[in-house]
């Protein structure tokens, strides 16, 4: 397998995804740049090198030194609809983790589950992230594998748009990584 | 790429995801199995041959004689929240086709749009579906990639539990295929 170009992909991952003008963010704040996140995950050419990057985190990630997580073996990768799914299962594929899914909880899902796939109590879990922001989506799906007795020990997100999503995971206990942010992707904002 | 060994995938799917017992389907009949599709989609084993068969398929249809749709490249794949997402993203990754992701109708997703990803008027569309029963999630789903344009030409099933899916889309004037059909699983009912 060839090594990815990261500067490469930070440019292909700007040209599909990323949208100039004025948004309003979940927040409530507005931003003068959007990233759908949508564009990038279903486009193969940059969800294969995507994937190839958030496998060989998870792998470093093992290898870890002291931190909020001193290392060890993953047993499952994680991610939260609908975003996360193509980047978990891109990551699961290529690193031959098994993946859950994890439902958002504001909606009702009648009898549906939280977590979708095979969970045992104790499996050390990685929980992949599209776009970060505040971090908030990716607690509640932490809080979510907790709740089926997930140990969930990082968040891997494949952009942080560096609005506080490192300081509140890692207040979490959690170990916070990105492939990119968005100084990356040429936003400097 | 060596070929897939189809009965030995089936026998892993029917390992990971084949439950015996009384199951109340969604249209209120019994049955005394149930596949959860999210045991054998997010386990990256049975995912990459499914997604290589996936591949297989579309490219099959491409080649295709006369029927309900005569044959010709395939410009998108596409698939449903949120069963359909895993072998959508695997099915895409395998072809190089970029896809789109089908919201559920049901749910009110505030602004959210209700076909996610790139998808232009006109283009030729293939619905991957994880399991088919009657074929009325895959029906609705059309329905939305209709609604923003896309000319969708065919359903591809993971598994067909034979109990009217393929009469339903072929009625609707799609192509119909399936992977597996619940025989090829060992289920007799």
């Amino acid at each position: 397998m060839s090594p990815i170009d990261r500067a490469a992909l930070a440019r292909d991952i700007a040209a599909a995804a990323l949208l100039r003008g004025t948004f309003t963010l979940r927040s409530g704040r507005t931003s003068s740049y959007y990233l759908d996140k949508y564009l990038f995950s279903t486009d193969p050419r940059v969800l294969r090198p995507i994937g190839v990057l958030l496998a060989q985190c998870v792998r470093d990630l093992e290898r870890a030194g002291p931190g909020a997580w001193a290392g060890g073996p993953v047993a499952r990768l994680a991610g939260a609809e609908l975003g996360g799914i193509p980047l978990v299962t891109a990551a699961s594929l290529e690193t031959g983790l098994p993946c859950v899914l994890v439902r958002n909880r504001k909606k009702d899902y009648g009898t549906s589950k939280q977590v979708e796939g095979r969970i045992e109590p104790g499996d050390r879990v990685v929980l992949i992230e599209d776009v970060a922001t505040t971090g908030g989506q990716a607690l509640e799906a932490v809080e979510s594998l907790r709740g089926v007795g997930a140990d969930v020990v990082a968040v891997v997100a494949t952009i942080d748009r560096e609005e506080g999503a490192r300081e509140n995971v890692e207040r979490a206990g959690l170990r916070f990584e990105a492939l990119f942010t968005k100084r990356d992707l040429g936003i400097s904002e």
